[in-house]
């Protein structure tokens, strides 16, 4: 029964198209007869048994004898809906973009893509589960974070001198909470007044008096958005390798992070993360969440708040955001939210056991918030360092602290016994829960089978990885690799500030037209894996997995009636 | 004993350099005494064990504990050079490549690894073993086709009317040879002449003849140039795309193939094909050549002789070139050459027919120059039929001819689950001796288990890869995936002429930059599987694995007396 239910995926009723021209509908032709010959059918069994084989690892393979009437029909109607778009939307020129294909470039394909059926009327409406690995500090879209800046009076805007269309092109703005006794004189000049001499001034002042040769107000939004995010520009040419890229994407938390580290504005931020979040078929969060700088400024923009602040800030707006769906009737939409503490891969072995030390403290004061400790920055640059480094503390913690489980990053490289591709032998004898990225992974024979059998969740950040330039499209990404390893994945959005992907479905997009054994049904598996993984306490896993079913349920039903 | 060899090749005494940032030389610092404590010490062992564990299945790994001295030494010496040049080569901007990395885009980097120690001192020095997979139509370098057309009186070329510099970007040659009583008068015009209307002129005239405002002669050789290969602007921008670049891949065999597909020039390539591939290290042959048309020119430029033809001159040209190396004393650098017969994967299942008993004919008169059977052509492309599609001819030759093995291209595509990749289904099951390509094998963990246990070589060709867009770089490549799981691997050039890429220095380089893991012993291993998976009787591969053995151990000592 379940290679018959494989077979119908792989070469069903609408055989699907992948990259326009290559079909899997081929079937040998019998040169004698209409019936292939005995020695033929029997090859073509072979054959049906070999592929089940290969693929019985898979998640939706695993499953495949559970699956309703109508979640078959909903995955036949997506497999159809993709097929016709590979060839109305990916086999076509558009404007700017000439060389379009299915899982191209996310920063050149975003429009392209939000215009399609598989986009609008299923990816997007999709319950997804659990965002699992998302950067708090890059959790909420440029355009928004700007607006919050600039409905805040004591953000202001400094740069070193007046700005001009050439230096526009390289300057990093300075946009601070300055607290009240420091602000300009009422009469401060523009930022592109040829008189400024680099001083603060207000913000939303900067912005009504950017000269208009460069645009005026909305120059100066280009110009500040594009030091946000990362540009197609800034990833495919200025700087579009691996390495380089890390330089643009750490400038944009520079920018940023002064803005957000303020009590006002890290609430409203957080609520507009968590209602996007909702708005997309995300009904839990666990957010990574720095403790490397110490402090989150208060609302004076002068006292600097100890980060047990942020903690209660988050509590706060997690039970707000809760009692407002509950209030609308929607609780099944949101379970929840909790922190993965973070530090930085630069910290001395010292600096980090202060860091596993706050993270205990806070911890007991917060133990629902908590979900687990892990350390970030870019694996491959110079100052980081590998997971052995820190062999010793994180082996006494993890003995000492079993409640704070790891859920590392490990392997976001290309290396190949590099010391970034090496933190994934750490990270699993350290114990971590889940990988962050484990993009090497597939290198890994054995530890594939130890993630297969010790259930480590692999965060697979898909857009992340392509933008930061490890992959160049999704087909040449090595998700399919693990995922028929059997391996657990979570589809996750990284930093989606900065890759213009707010949200997951914009991942969701990029995994299901990369591939043509992935359908409905795997991403379905992938949303329910996200909440099987999650650091959810067994009675609240097993309410979110029933809220996550009846949305999912129907959804399918709804799918199943199209009419594709 | 093999753990330690192991861990000595992973952080041994030369740190290697990845990325020119990244270093394994890292070491946990014990904060409380010079020696780390018995804890992290036991864990360090641990994690030793893994790691040994993770990398048991790879070739140089299973072959450890025989080394020689020389040949730890030279490996040594080697990961040191790379390391140096890490920093000195690929850690510089270069003039025209501005985001130098090890491993980049191949046609960007070629004059830079020219400059290399690696490469002019090591790689291009050292014994390759064979080369198994080659199109014979793709095996000269360009520059030498159109010498060895500007040196023949019946070549030709036509092109639709006057060439002028708009013109020179997109209109294709033809350069036929012409039966002499088809000769233009002695006064024809040039082709890039306002008059000029269409018809044959003599290569060589038109290139005299070639208009000085674009460029004389040199013009005229930079045009027809770029029309016999890949340039970087064809494969990185004009047609980035897998599907794409196959378009400008399949115009450089439509502009030289009939210029090859001529008696006195064949004869004169194949020799120049030869003595390059022993010039690279090349010591044995399999060449793929496509019997998909059904004649070869004779010398008079007008009768179609028969495909028999071309094995005659292969077999004498193979002959002469054995008699004339051992006449230099030189009979360990060439073991011969086999052809794997090929047709295009368009034919109708009729016409395979046809082609596979006319493969049974040569083999019966040829029995030691073919060496199998494959079908070629874009496995992506629209026109190109599965393997499954052959299923039943495919099936019964197999069970009739087992003297004439399937040596099949299969999966070389970025799809999943598309035709192309269940190609690798159909050749497993057709009891393929190796793959070409295996691009996608990764993606099927039944599949590599089963051509690990069966010792299925993968033809892996780097380059190829990269220029068709398969991969951007040789960090994406899936190679080592495919080497950790034990997978037998022999790197070869494809299509060398298109890629400008010629012998297997190129490909070895390109791998054994874009891995920490890979050293001299891995490349030495990989010459050694090539002769080891080649199709050489039993008697003729022993004598030719004692030569290349000879040649190898020499070149080690020399690598080993290096001082880096």
């Amino acid at each position: 029964m379940r290679m018959r239910a494989i077979q119908s995926l792989s070469l069903g009723p609408h055989p699907p198209q992948s990259f326009i021209t290559s079909s899997n509908s081929w079937k040998p032709p019998s040169s004698s007869s209409q019936m292939p010959s005995d020695e033929l059918a029997a090859y073509l069994r072979r054959r049906d048994g070999l592929i089940a084989e290969d693929r019985a690892l898979r998640i939706d393979h695993v499953r495949a004898d559970s699956y309703s009437e109508a979640e078959r029909k909903a995955d036949r109607v997506v497999r159809s809906i993709r097929a016709k778009e590979n060839i109305s939307v990916w086999g076509v020129d558009h404007e700017h973009v000439p060389h379009p294909y299915p899982g191209m470039e996310f920063l050149n394909a975003k429009e392209i893509i939000m215009k399609t059926d598989l986009y609008s009327k299923i990816v997007s409406k999709m319950p997804k589960g659990g965002l699992l690995h998302v950067h708090q500090n890059a959790s909420v879209e440029a355009r928004t974070v700007l607006d919050l800046a600039l409905g805040h009076p004591a953000i202001h805007i400094c740069v070193s001198g007046p700005l001009n269309a050439a230096s526009l092109e390289t300057v990093l703005p300075k946009i601070y909470p300055i607290p009240v006794e420091e602000y300009p004189a009422a009469d401060a000049i523009g930022i592109t007044d040829p008189l400024y001499t680099g001083g603060w001034v207000p913000i939303k002042k900067a912005r009504e008096l950017f000269d208009p040769a460069l645009g005026g107000p909305a120059g100066f939004d280009k110009w500040v958005l594009s030091t946000f995010v990362i540009n197609p520009t800034d990833a495919f040419k200025t700087y579009n390798t691996p390495m380089k890229i890390w330089l643009k994407f750490g400038s944009t938390f520079s920018v940023t992070d002064p803005i957000i580290r303020f009590v006002p504005i890290q609430k409203e931020y957080l609520r507009m993360f968590i209602r996007s979040s909702i708005d997309d078929g995300i009904s839990y969060i666990e957010i990574r969440t720095s403790f490397f700088k110490k402090y989150i400024l208060a609302e004076d923009a002068k006292t600097k708040l100890e980060s047990r602040e942020i903690l209660l800030i988050f509590r706060e707006v997690t039970n707000e955001m809760k009692a407002e769906m509950k209030a609308k009737g929607r609780e099944d939409d949101f379970a929840g939210l909790k922190i993965i503490y973070n530090t930085l891969r630069i910290v001395s072995s010292e600096a980090l056991k202060a860091d596993l030390d706050q993270c205990i403290k806070f911890k007991k004061e917060f133990p629902d918030l908590i979900a687990g400790f892990d350390l970030v920055g870019h694996e491959d640059g110079e100052e980081c360092k590998p997971l052995v480094y820190y062999a010793e503390p994180l082996l006494h913690f993890a003995k000492e602290h079993p409640d704070i489980p790891f859920i590392f990053h490990a392997g976001e490289t290309l290396g190949d016994g590099t010391a970034a591709d090496m933190n994934l032998y750490d990270a699993i004898l350290l114990g971590t829960k889940r990988i962050g990225h484990g993009f090497s992974l597939a290198k890994h024979p054995k530890l594939m089978q130890i993630c297969r059998e010790e259930k480590i969740a692999i965060e697979v950040c898909p857009i992340s990885n392509e933008v930061l330039r490890l992959t160049s499209s999704m087909p040449m990404h090595p998700l399919p690799i693990i995922m028929n390893q059997g391996i657990p994945v979570v589809l996750s959005s990284d930093d989606p500030a900065m890759f213009n992907s707010m949200g997951l479905s914009f991942d969701f997009f990029q995994v299901l037209v990369a591939s043509e054994v992935t359908g409905l049904l795997t991403l379905g598996q992938m949303a329910r894996d996200s909440i099987t993984y999650s650091m959810l306490d067994e009675p609240s896993k097993r309410a979110a997995m029933e809220a996550w079913k009846r949305r999912w349920d129907k959804f399918v039903e709804e799918v199943a009636k199209m009419n594709p």
